[in-house]
């Protein structure tokens, strides 16, 4: 494909995808295929010779297009959205252009120098606190990272890597050393990671990458799933009772269940109660709803992470019209990461490394290389400015009042099981013949989810049937979990291209499946 | 920004890429500016109110490309080659505009089951064993991860719990159970890893992040910097003599520094030796020389790795025109790595991952989330066809062997240190009064690696001047490195915009500059 082939072809797919944003209203979200649909479409072996563009392009339309699920669908509210924007894609296209991989400053200047810029950008635009920006006096910084389970894992091994070595150090071992290597292989055994029950299951996942124990601390509908201090201090004296080193906590900001907000202020007390306990490593994952800070009203919360969190990470991806992947993380001090991942053999020295007057962002990650990321951030941030941002997320808060009050207007079909937030109201199907749970029909809209549901069979079935047929159907996509162990349905209206009437439209086929499943089930 | 403004401004930003490819061979390889450039030319904080795109594709001549690392400039020798290709954008066109997290089937049939064809694809072009295929008899497979350091730290989380799920239920534990949770943890402090001196630096790091131990196996120049079975036996031995437990190694095909191929053979029969030593997980890191095996003289080679090899990473995006990222990483069963990263919440169950009737790819790898990566592949593969991938890596081999002949007809100045391979040349600059030496310049092409040169401080002094000439003088970028104590310069002629004229004026600067710094310290 020489130039002039390229400019035609380009032209033509962005007019494609332009067509097939237009199209998104229509299209039903889910695709109707089944596994196994792609395979008997495509050769089993590559091209001998080239096949000219016009031939590769018709094959998005007729094979991949069928077999998307759209997350840009108007009628999209499952897991959490994953936003893209036009700015955002023309990021991507320069960054692919200036393709390289990245791995130290003179690999490329401008993708660490516009990384480092961007993100002191979004740590302000979230309000955080200056000591995650790259000019704060903890020698903080952000770090764009593929996702924000990859955050968390490097979170974690870093957190292990400063547990031991500041147990080592201590025992007066000198680093480097084979007594050094043995001793901390020996303290290996007994670390332990804890995250509440409804942190995301990345920390389960990292606790298994980092190869340390990993404990779930449990929260309940009482306490509407967010972590408390009290649970937190059980479980570490639990630890403590059973030769356990806790070294690493996921705190979260935006349960995936119920964005569920865990209480850091009481937690950061009782982890201020015991010498060891005050290293533990806090991580706060606001993955989701960490994009809500951006507007005024939610900065205060930020500002009270100033202190005992020593890092932070959110998705410019999920909420914020950066296309995956955008997950922006913010240490305290990027010592703790460095001095985790820092490993430079000769073919990467250069002068401008050795005399520590650049970042080399390969060390604050996995992965030796890296994409131009900020780009698309940059160009997002510019395009919208911050009042842009503010907007989308004060529109998509008010729409999102909107659905819930008509689920409450029709407490005889559904109830809410926890606090709705950030654009996510969790419900479930009310059992018509549970009379115990009337009174919730009466719960003051501001407290009603104080008044904790208890598990209910006949519910459980119903909200599974209702989430079956609603997914056959396929006019809206919407997600089913399971928490505190009753049957839950997740509806999230802050798709940037949902509006109130397809937030009405989800909720007419709620209440009309809801009615046909009950009445179906009464028939039987 | 409105559909009409993105058709505006992506057309404008396609021409202006076409321009910038155009005027890479007259930039300057590397850029100017010093470290910290950027900030000044940035406001501090993001915009409140909304710019227009003029403005910011403004700023992308003006700020970015002067920062830039040309890494398609023909004058790129340094590090490694990071292609890319017209066919390559256009796919990751598509993918942001189709933007999923993608963590499992339904989240996007289409990016899982194109991924899985398309690395079938890769496999069958590279001439991997059945084994690696999705469809092989060995339930293996292909999976596109970022970069080929992410796929061996995952191989070796991989490779430690299948060594310690083994361990635990030779010993009748219960996975699951208290006594097995304990047990594994028992037996991790005397994990190793295992790689040569001249694997890339990423096992090392892969073991910090597996958290285990790491053992570095010498190499000499005597067998140009290949891992022996020999070197390995000794290794193992040490290991048991320490009680420590190998339970992973990296072998290299074609090392960073020199694009050795370590000796499969030999390694396999010493593997084979002892029971415990035949459950040591083998990786394959093929990242950049594993793209030559697309040309059928170089298919043998991988016919051997039909057994004895777990699993396989090589990187499109080093020479096989597909931008960053897109390492392509086979393994020889599945099931190994989904049973060490498998953790399924419920807000992720669904039909179709429970019924195993589909591959859910997060459990292929560390992060949850994934993009849309194999459509560039796809693109790129059928729009060169495996005809114009094999003409490719033929053209750049036979443009290496012109180097590496002009560098042995100035012998008066120039040592080749280890064999060329895959387009790399290993050379320093001869010190003029080492006699000693002079037997080199008489040695067969064929053989000339098996003279090991010995390190030479004279030498060394001048090779390091040489190459800081030649990159403050910024007309080519090579890199330099130290292989087996010697200051050596590597020269990569396999970048796709490179061609004879330009290997030709490469060597120009190589002989001008040696000559003038040999004058200036001969008259020093």
């Amino acid at each position: 494909m020489d130039r002039e082939q390229f400019r035609v072809a380009a032209h033509s797919a962005i007019d494609e995808i332009i067509d097939y944003f237009d199209s998104l209203p229509t299209r039903r979200v889910t695709p109707t295929i089944q596994p196994g649909y792609l395979r008997p479409q495509i050769p089993d072996s590559p091209p001998e010779e080239p096949e000219d563009w016009r031939t590769i392009q018709a094959d998005i339309e007729s094979k991949i297009v069928p077999g998307l699920t759209h997350w840009q669908a108007p009628n999209f509210m499952a897991f959490f959205p994953a936003t893209v924007s036009y700015p955002s894609i023309l990021g991507e296209l320069y960054s692919a252009a200036f393709t390289a991989p990245a791995f130290n400053w003179i690999c490329s200047p401008a993708c660490t120098e516009l990384e480092t810029i961007v993100l002191d950008w979004v740590g302000k635009a979230l309000g955080l606190p200056d000591c995650f920006l790259s000019t704060g006096e903890t020698h903080g910084g952000g770090v764009i990272q593929g996702t924000a389970s990859e955050s968390i894992a490097t979170m974690m091994v870093a957190a292990r890597e400063r547990r031991l070595r500041e147990k080592a150090l201590s025992e007066g071992l000198l680093e480097g050393s084979q007594e050094y290597e043995d001793r901390i292989m020996e303290l290996r055994p007994s670390l332990v990671a804890l995250a509440s029950d409804q942190a995301h299951s990345s920390t389960a996942k990292g606790a298994l990458i980092a190869g340390t124990r990993f404990r779930s601390i449990p929260t309940s509908l009482e306490d509407n799933m967010e972590l408390t201090g009290s649970a937190l201090r059980m479980a570490l004296e639990e630890c403590e009772k059973n030769n356990l080193d806790p070294y690493y906590i996921t705190l979260t900001f935006g349960t995936t269940n119920s964005c569920a907000v865990d209480r850091f202020q009481e937690i950061k007390t009782v982890l201020s109660e015991k010498k060891s306990w005050q290293r533990i490593w806090v991580h706060m994952d606001a993955a989701y709803a960490g994009a809500a800070l951006v507007a005024d009203e939610f900065q205060p919360i930020a500002k009270e992470w100033s202190e005992g969190v020593d890092s932070f990470d959110m998705n410019m991806h999920k909420w914020l019209l950066v296309n995956f992947d955008a997950s922006c993380l913010f240490v305290r001090n990027r010592l703790d990461l460095t001095k985790a991942l820092d490993i430079t053999p000769s073919y990467l020295r250069n002068p401008y490394s050795e005399l520590g007057t650049v970042i080399d962002y390969r060390n604050w990650q996995f992965s030796l290389g890296r994409r131009f990321r900020s780009l698309k951030i940059w160009f997002v941030m510019r395009s919208y400015g911050l009042s842009g941002l503010k907007a989308m997320i004060r529109k998509h808060i008010a729409l999102s009042d909107v659905f819930t009050d008509l689920v409450r207007s029709r407490s005889d079909l559904f109830e809410i099981i926890t606090k709705p937030a950030f654009c996510l109201t969790v419900m479930r199907v009310r059992n018509p013949k549970n009379s115990s749970n009337t009174v919730a029909s009466l719960r003051p809209k501001e407290t009603e989810h104080l008044y904790a549901l208890q598990p209910d069979e006949v519910s459980d079935t119903l909200t599974k049937s209702v989430h079956e047929a609603i997914t056959t159907r396929g006019e809206i996509f919407i997600t089913s979990t399971v928490i505190a162990g009753i049957t839950a349905i997740r509806i999230v209206t802050s798709n940037p291209a949902t509006d109130e009437k397809n937030v009405a439209r989800a909720f007419e086929i709620l209440v009309e499946t809801a009615e046909a499943v009950i009445r179906m089930s009464a028939s039987n």
